[in-house]
């Protein structure tokens, strides 16, 4: 098959995707236009968000049809320009969908340091999702000596690096949530949390009691759901909570968006509740990723990648992030990063 | 009958409560022990929590058996003390109980200045109401110049307080929310709000976008349900929401615990939620009343009475209150203040 190739719907989605919901297919070179930007691609970024995206509710753009490329972030390296301010050579992030070469329009391009290696750090802990963590740990938490955090999805790499910054900032006791004792286990040994509760196990909110009796001063919620429901339950008073993402709701079938919680909760336990939208804080994304890289450098920053090679395994790569079989930031290595 | 009077639990309450569902009584004259006082009341407070209480869900305590006393606020002169800092012709808030006369507590008993006139103001807009409306704008919600506000239950002491605070402090529009056209004209006419709309107009959401088409910036809620949603539809980025009472569910079945919004929307819309417990804040009570009575004096703060005369025009003004019936704050006047 040609050099340049590309992902796309082969059928309508169902439930939770699977592989064969998407196809392989050769494209032509893409030409670019005035304020263009033709990039090889070094690295996929697969998300959860885009299981959202692929059912038409997410903020971020419509659903491809059946036939068209699916969406997603890349990082590259310039191949062409026709945009100011970038040239051949320079490594960029921004929206490509899953293809070799992409057509990037400069002006929702973000150029990125090529020295922070491998590039892929730049889909994970050192771009959108540690940028995500920041913002929770950071701006919205304010995370300080003493507080006691929860982290759901806290194998992925916003919840691993949430837990970890917070920790950078002082917090006293760090506990995450993921959904296997495989998975638990990569947060506790390679991220460093004091514990990792499996949600799958029958008494996993008596673990959690157990693990902070105290009551949970800041808690990061990727999933909402029940989960949600059992961190209010031990949320000490005037807890934090930074709401980011609703993982149990991305694969209901379209329509149905379940309630949340009764407001009472939120008035008895004196809840500080933020919703948080990470292309808020795209201002610094560049000034972060230097930090987290000199973290990375210094030990006090872990990141896990699940990753595939080459275009052809994205389409099982993704179905297993659908089903939580992933651990860490998945990513797909197109040979040159 | 006895200058000593209570009003009790006639029978079950199913529903929203009655006058029938209740009953005078004589009383003898109240002993009391160390550490206590004698108060004789001057006006008792009739709450929208009360109604909760009643079945039981109130955090302010039990609900009442039949032919038991009705909780409830009362200010009132100390007649009798056997407690230290607490001497005969002190005026005190409390909780009483719906009676004429009653045995405080000392430890929890709040001394109040009798300057402050009339006394049912420490039972309003000087009172715990008032404090919770200043716990909102002022700690909470922290509202300042170009705010734009929107009330529930505006016509009440907390909600019409909040806006009146919410103006002294800045805010650029202010706009309640009230249940019939004689509560939102109170609202507009004493209360100074640049709007009031009734939530019963089967247009009610469409002229709150139109009121407000920027979006809201600062939502005090005393209601959830409905209401809460549409506040959320009409939410500015950022918007703080201040979650204080729960007015819609205080007369369902007992169980019933209505599920709330998706979190979904929190997150679109960045919103920043708080919790608000006016206990929390019983510390500024007496600095706050000083400061709400110079506003009453100077004529920034306004402040609208429901007021029956006796003890036995309690049932009847209670059951007014739960049908929503009432104007501004609802009190009972049992003729010596």
């Amino acid at each position: 098959m040609s050099e340049f190739q590309k992902v796309v719907l082969s059928r309508e989605i169902t439930g939770v995707p699977v592989a064969q919901d998407f196809a392989i297919e050769a494209m032509a070179r893409p030409e670019i236009a005035e304020g263009e930007l033709l990039v090889k691609n070094a690295f996929l970024s697969l998300d959860p968000y885009i299981g959202s995206r692929l059912k038409g509710r997410h903020m971020s753009g419509p659903a491809p049809k059946i036939g068209e490329l699916i969406p997603g972030l890349a990082v590259g390296e310039v191949l062409e320009s026709r945009a100011a301010g970038f040239a051949p050579g320079d490594h960029v992030v921004g929206e490509s969908g899953w293809r070799t070469h992409c057509v990037m329009d400069a002006a929702a391009a973000q150029k990125v340091d090529a020295a922070i290696q491998p590039l892929s750090l730049h889909l994970g802990v050192c771009g959108m999702p540690g940028l995500t963590a920041w913002a929770s740990a950071h701006h919205l938490a304010k995370v300080r000596e003493g507080d006691r955090v929860l982290v759901s999805s806290a194998t992925g790499p916003v919840g691993g690096t949430v837990g970890q910054l917070a920790r950078i900032k002082g917090a006293t006791k760090v506990v995450g949530l993921a959904g296997s004792d495989t998975k638990c286990r990569t947060v506790e040994r390679e991220y460093g949390f004091d514990l990792c509760i499996n949600y799958k196990d029958a008494d996993w909110t008596d673990q959690l009691a157990a693990a902070l009796p105290d009551g949970i001063t800041v808690y990061h919620d990727n999933v909402g759901g029940d989960v949600l429901d059992a961190a209010l339950a031990n949320l000490a008073d005037y807890g934090r909570v930074i709401l980011c993402g609703l993982i149990s709701q991305y694969n209901l079938p379209e329509g149905e968006r379940p309630a949340g919680p009764n407001p009472g909760v939120y008035i008895l336990k004196r809840a500080q509740l933020s919703g948080l939208v990470v292309y808020d804080y795209m201002a610094e994304q560049a000034d972060y990723a230097a930090r987290a890289f000199e973290w990375i450098e210094s030990g006090d920053l872990r990141y896990v990648e699940d990753r595939a090679e080459g275009l052809a395994a994205t389409p099982e790569l993704f179905a297993k992030l659908m089903h939580g079989d992933n651990v860490g930031k998945t990513v797909v290595a197109l040979g040159n990063g």
